[in-house]
């Protein structure tokens, strides 16, 4: 199926999130944090995981834009995710999003990538988060496109120890409670559809497992003040089932910035190729 | 303090409480459901737990009339709570709901009882629930008037195995994620607002417990099928911390009923004097 290649650079707007303390809370417990981090959850002294922002009006446009550009949604996949955070999210308000298909890149027999950008503002139209995302339709290929530039590889060093590693037990209920927050795809919760998906049951959010990535930087190299995490990216690469153990790994590199590798108590690498600028 | 008697069988309108699926799945992991309950937590044939009503409304209208009566509000306790079901908890809508203080007992150096009976009802009119609530204050004892008829005790039977028995074990965070449904008491997360209570570290909402121990019943005597309970009444006698283990055990009586009981992992009855009806 041919992609509709004309609608690189439309830009899409997304539905305003108007948002109180207690979505920013829901978030946080659906990412794993708890009592034990009370100021992500309780109101008093609100801090907010600075990727509750890809809740924001992402999703809604985001499907909208992958049916215009005609993506085969059986064959597409979320690859890659860059979040840019350009200043802390505010515990309450209303955040606006637009997006755009930057470039669409041909892969052969491979599939097609499509390069999204997500923009979210405040109120004030000040830029609070910019992601890049990717989306891989493996049908869509040998459109006769440009094969675009080769991904910047970010590997977790052999046989050196890491500067952190954390470990997240997720709850058998983790994706119940993470969908709260938006995305309510059965391949998440319904046992029957995850079965016709090829998985033996529902899987985790790639974006919540993000999540709680995310919340293992904010806690081990910025010492929980989320404004210190400037963007983190990561490639999607297998997937996790709620229950399983998360395991988080960080090195600090020459520039400061930190490499960072998810997997889960088996050893799959879950999240890779990953890295996070820090302040 | 005087107790202002007035206020004796004025009507109180609650705010009205418009809700949607994601707010009867979000009570439902809050008294503790998960993937194994898929009907509480699913859209798909979502079912509403009847202990649901206890978010919509009465909390509101309630600490209004706790002020307008003069209740003492650091000597009162939540005594106990009957609901009784009248019909199936819709799964989306609104609920309206009106209360009254319907009678106040002195119980002479213990305090003063005060008897509120809440209505929540459907768009149609037509009851949902009726709720009878006593406030224990235990400072407004003494003000010359009826003592009141005895409780009726269903005392949990010495030596005879419970007909069902129910472990479920909480979460640190159960009283995190319960407080998102609408009661937000610092003392249920805040360490120093709790220790200021007089407890070691924050309290699970009574509430909760109520809803855990309505889960038990549902899943136990009726079925999973909600609509069987008919109602629930019981005596709130301990305090639960978030993490602790509730057994909930449920003995048959001769008229069908079910003489429930409520323990934690440690011995303490924490609801007692219980029982519920069953269809």
């Amino acid at each position: 199926m041919a992609l509709n290649l004309d609608i690189i650079g439309k830009k899409y707007e997304g539905k305003p999130l108007t948002y109180t303390p207690d979505d920013v809370i829901l978030y946080a417990l659906s990412i794993g944090a708890g009592v034990d981090e009370l100021d992500f959850i309780y109101e008093k002294n609100l801090k907010v995981f600075p990727s509750f922002v890809s809740i924001a009006g992402d999703l809604s446009i985001l499907f909208t834009m992958q049916d215009d550009v005609g993506a085969h949604l059986p064959t597409v996949l979320h690859g890659e995710q860059k979040m840019i955070f350009h200043k802390p999210v505010p515990i309450s308000g209303t955040m606006y999003t637009t997006g755009v298909i930057n470039s669409v890149y041909d892969k052969g027999d491979k599939g097609a990538i499509l390069n999204f950008i997500f923009n979210a503002k405040d109120e004030n139209g000040q830029l609070i988060c910019e992601s890049h995302i990717i989306i891989f339709d493996r049908s869509a290929g040998n459109f006769g496109g440009d094969r675009g530039p080769k991904t910047e590889k970010f590997e977790s060093p052999e046989g050196i120890e890491p500067d952190f590693a954390v470990e997240y037990v997720t709850s058998p209920n983790q994706a119940a409670l993470y969908r709260l927050t938006g995305d309510k795809n059965p391949l998440h919760i319904d046992p029957d559809f995850a079965k016709k998906g090829g998985f033996e049951r529902p899987i985790l959010h790639g974006m919540c497992t993000y999540g709680f990535a995310t919340r293992a930087i904010v806690h081990s190299v910025c010492q929980s003040d989320p404004s210190r995490l400037k963007s983190f990216a990561t490639r999607f690469m297998n997937v996790v089932f709620p229950g399983e153990i998360l395991i988080i790994e960080g090195w600090k590199t020459d520039k400061g910035d930190y490499i960072i590798r998810t997997s889960t108590q088996d050893g799959r690498v879950v999240l890779g190729n990953a890295i996070a600028e820090v302040e």
